[in-house]
C-alpha cells in the first residue's frame, strides 16, 4: 500500500437480517476498510473474505504507530495482485466477531448490555447475508472477484452458490465444503477450554478468561501448522532455558504454542471466538440443500480453488469433492493443489505461488 | 482366558533405580500378572508392555464383579496367540502410573507424604531398567519375545537396544522413534489444560482435577482416532438432545470426547498424566547416541514391526525409518504396514489382522 493510511469505516442496518437460525439480528452495524476507487459503472469491485480470527484491515496501515501492516497486505496495494490503481478492494468484518462488526461484544440495544452468550448463533451464509447489504449499500450490483481463505473460502462459496448473479467470480483458498468430524473436534477442545476457564462465567466476565482463550488458540495454532512445518520450525529442540527434566520444561514447540495463545488474549474477545467456532463447525456448503450437486447447481460464476498439500485440517480431498462435483454440473472451474509444508497457513503465506494463477484467472473474467 | 481369576500381583525393590535423569528412585514397587506358567528351563516368558494409560490387567478378570476382562484379553489365553498353554505372559505397570507400581501417586518414604510433583521425572528407559529388575527376579534371562504397541512399543524398542541379550525378540506396533513436534503439542495442550484447572493446585490435589483431566484426555482421543474413523463412526451428526442452533449443542464427536474425558477422571491420575505424557514426548530411540544407526547397533534379537495406515500421531513413515536404518545395520528385520481405519488404536482393535503374523514370528524365535 502507498503511505496513505487506511481509514476505517462503518456502516450500520437498521433493517438487519433474518439468520438461519430463525432469529432476527437487527441493527447490525459492518465495519470495512475499501482501498483503490470504485469506478463509475461500479465492476471493479473485489470482496475479500478474512478467516476466523482475521479483520476488515487488509492491508496497508491505519496510523503511524502500527508496526505491521494488514493481515494480507502482501497482495493488496499498487502493483500488486488485488492491483489498487485498477480494483476497488472491499474487506468487512463478519458478523459473530469483535472488531467492530456486531457480534456478543456489541450493545444489544434492547437491554443496553453486551449480548454475550444471548447473541444469536450465526451462520457463515448469515455473515454473507450482513455483507450483501453492505455490497447493495455501495450501488454494487455485481462484484468482479469474491475470494479468501479458510472461513473467508466458506464465504465466497456462499457467495457463489447464495448470489449468484451478483459475482463474476470466485476464489475459494484453503477452504472445506463442510469441516470433517475431526476438525470439529479440534474445535470441540477448544471451546471446552474455555468453558473450563472459571472466569469466563458463561459469558458474562469483564476480563478475557485468559487461560481458557490462550490454550484454545493453542489447539487452533496445531491445526493451522502441520506435522512437516513443525519439523522444519521446531524439531524436537527443547526451550533453552529450561532442563529436559525439568517437570514445567517446555520444548520450544510448546512454547510457541503458549506465547501465541497469550498474545491472543490481548486480541481476541472469547465468546467471539466461540461463536465463529460455532459458525465454523456448522458450515456445509450444501445446508438446506440435499446434496451438493443441488448446492452448486445455481452457480454462474467461474471458480477458481486452490487447496495445499499439508492442509491437514481442511484436506485437499475436501476441495477436489467440490471441483469435481462442479465440473460433473459442466460448470467452469479451475483447481490448483499448491505443495507447501506450511499446512493451512499456507495460504497466507504461499502466496508467491498463487498470485500469478489469480491474475491470469483476474484476467480472464 | 479360563474362568480362574487372575491375582494382581506385586514386588517391591529397594535397591531402586539411577533414573536418566541423574536422579535415583527407591525403593521401586512394581504391581504385575502372569498368565500360564514358566517353565523349568524359563524360556517360555513373553512380556507385554501397555500402553501410556493402560496397567498391568492385560487379560482376563481379576474378580467376579468385573465386567470386562483385561486390555488385550482378545490375545492373551489357552489357544490365543500368546497361548498361556505354552507361554508364560507377564504384564507389569509402569513407573509413572497409577495403578499400583511407584509413581506420583504413591507415598514417598522419605516423607511420609504422595511424591505428586517431587516425583522425578521418568523415562521410557527408566521404565525398562525398573522392568528389568522384575524379569530378574524370576531368574529369567532371556524373554521369548517383548512386545506392545504405542508407549508399549517403545519399552519393547529399549529392551531390544538397552538388553540385546535378554531377549530373543521383540514386536513393536504403533511407534515412533521419537515423537513429532505435531505430537508432542498434542500432549503440550494436554498439560496445559491440567494446569489451567485451579482445582489442580500445582499436583497438590485431593480430588483428581476434573475439567482439567476430562480435557486432556478429550484431545488425547483426537489422536488416538482418524479422519476416517471418526467420519464412520460419528460424520457430522448433532447430538439428538440438542438444537445446532443452541449455543452449548453439541455433535455427536464432541459428546464422545467429553463422555470419554470425564469417564477416564474415575480411573487415571491427573499427576501421572502428566509424568507420562512428558515420558513420550521426551522418548528417543537414540537419545545418548549420535545417530540412531548408533543407536540400533546393539540390537542382536529379531524385530517385528507394525504400523497402520491412518495412524496420525505415530505415522508409518516413523516405523519406516527404524526399519530401514535397522535393514541398513543387516539386522533381522520384518514390517508390517497394515492398512486400517482405526488410527493409532488400530494396535488394539486389529489384532485378527495381525496376529496370524505374529504366530509366525513367533513360531520362527
Amino acid at each position: 500500500m502507498s503511505e496513505d493510511f487506511i481509514r476505517e469505516q462503518s456502516k450500520t442496518f437498521d433493517s438487519g437480517v433474518r439468520l438461519d437460525s430463525g432469529r432476527f439480528l437487527a441493527p447490525i452495524t459492518l465495519v470495512y476498510e475499501t482501498y483503490g476507487t470504485l469506478n463509475e459503472q461500479k465492476t471493479n469491485a473485489i470482496l475479500v473474505e478474512h478467516a476466523w480470527t482475521g479483520d476488515a484491515h487488509l492491508a496497508g496501515k491505519r496510523n503511524e504507530s502500527e508496526t505491521k501492516p494488514g493481515w494480507w497486505d502482501a497482495i493488496v496495494g499498487s502493483g500488486r495482485l488485488l492491483d489498487t490503481d485498477q480494483y476497488f478492494v472491499i474487506c468487512s468484518n463478519v458478523i459473530g466477531s469483535c472488531f467492530g462488526s456486531t457480534g456478543p461484544t456489541s450493545i444489544n440495544p434492547k437491554t443496553g448490555k453486551r449480548y454475550n452468550l444471548s447473541f444469536p448463533v450465526v451462520t457463515i451464509r448469515d455473515m454473507v447475508r450482513a455483507q450483501k447489504l453492505l455490497i447493495d449499500s455501495f450501488g454494487i450490483g455485481r462484484l468482479l472477484t469474491v475470494m479468501g481463505g479458510s472461513m473467508g473460502g466458506m464465504q465466497a462459496l456462499e457467495w457463489a452458490t447464495q448470489y449468484p448473479d451478483n459475482i463474476a467470480s470466485a476464489i475459494v483458498l484453503a477452504a472445506t465444503p463442510r469441516p470433517s468430524p475431526q476438525a470439529i473436534s479440534l474445535n470441540a477442545v477448544a471451546r471446552w477450554a474455555i468453558f473450563n476457564d472459571p472466569t469466563w462465567r458463561k459469558g458474562e466476565y469483564k476480563q478475557n478468561p485468559k487461560d481458557g482463550l490462550a490454550l484454545a488458540r493453542g489447539i487452533g495454532h496445531i491445526t493451522f501448522l502441520s506435522d512437516e512445518s513443525m519439523h522444519n520450525k521446531f524439531g524436537r529442540r527443547f526451550s533453552a532455558k529450561d532442563g529436559q527434566f525439568d517437570f514445567f520444561g517446555q520444548f520450544e514447540v510448546e512454547r510457541y504454542l503458549n506465547y501465541n495463545g497469550y498474545s491472543f488474549v490481548d486480541r481476541f474477545d472469547a465468546n467471539s471466538f466461540l461463536y465463529l467456532a460455532k459458525s465454523l463447525d456448522l458450515y456445509d456448503v450444501a445446508w438446506g440443500c440435499e446434496s451438493m450437486t443441488e448446492a452448486f447447481s445455481p452457480v454462474k460464476a467461474p471458480l477458481q480453488f486452490y487447496a495445499f498439500s499439508s492442509d491437514w485440517l481442511y484436506p485437499a480431498y475436501q476441495t477436489e469433492e467440490m471441483v469435481n462435483c462442479l465440473k460433473s454440473l459442466g460448470k467452469e472451474v479451475e483447481y490448483h493443489l499448491i505443495p507447501s509444508a506450511y499446512g493451512h497457513d499456507a495460504f497466507l503465506l504461499e502466496h508467491e505461488t498463487f498470485a500469478p494463477r489469480i491474475r491470469d484467472f483476474l484476467g480472464r473474467i
